[in-house]
């Protein structure tokens, strides 16, 4: 089972409480979505609503997935005061909440969709210096001959 | 809030039953996996163990993630026969579990990362000629202007 280097996913389940205003959990999204523009481990945010219709949430109503390099910077995170501070807010806003991290393990033969997926958030959040020396490590991963990059550039510039 | 285009993401958090011998738990995970090659709407397939060290995992110890075009195929794939004799198996064997299924919302400025990561996910999972109307479809929607992909490769063929 083939494991991606380097990724760790951290991943949130809430149920907010009841009475909550929509705008307040806005608010509270908002400043958890803001914690990658102070935290530099934090690499990338999503959030969304539960959608599901298989009756297995348990209640939970959000999820919230944010990449790190390793589990010490999910460490670094978690002891960050502005984490610390969100946290408490966070915390006092729910009713119930989760919290997984793990390292993406695909069956597939390779894990490369989590290699653009780390790359394509390390872009979006570094600063240029930062960017550059993880631009140069992602490219150096790839090599010669590991092409589903510019395979897939060529695929889009080319007629198909 | 951006939210990515027909991404749906199916994650189920469990907890196996105390005396499940790792091996099992090893291929129940692999006929997890293996619905991918099965069930045409299910695009990708992760999974972990929890790492986290926040002791707000509640029991729960592994995580599946799965990424589906839209709620549709996700409900195809609930549906589909393979799917439902796999979950019989699954279930048996799990204390507990928890299913969200959410369509990924980034508030960054855009949201390029979901649409690699799902362009990937097509790539390897699919038969040729799905892949080619994919992927045509893909680059349809990065439009000539859209060029994260271009310069990606660029970063990566340049001597940066």
């Amino acid at each position: 089972m083939e494991e991606a280097k380097g990724v760790v996913m951290h991943v949130v389940l809430a149920k907010f409480k009841d009475g909550i205003a929509e705008n307040k959990i806005e608010e509270i999204i908002k400043d958890f979505a803001n914690l990658v523009n102070i935290i530099e481990p934090m690499k990338s945010f999503n959030w969304g609503k539960d959608v599901s219709s298989e009756n297995l949430n348990q209640g939970f109503t959000h999820i919230f997935e944010s990449t790190f390099e390793s589990t010490e910077g999910v460490a670094e995170y978690v002891a960050h005061p502005a984490h610390v501070d969100f946290a408490n807010l966070f915390l006092s806003h729910v009713e119930k909440v989760i919290v997984i991290d793990y390292k993406p393990t695909a069956l597939n033969p390779t894990n490369n969709v989590f290699n653009l997926f780390y790359a394509d958030s390390l872009r979006s959040s570094m600063l240029e210096h930062q960017r550059r020396d993880g631009e140069r490590e992602i490219c150096n991963a790839f090599g010669a001959s590991d092409s589903l990059a510019l395979d897939w550039t060529t695929h889009c510039t080319s007629g198909m």
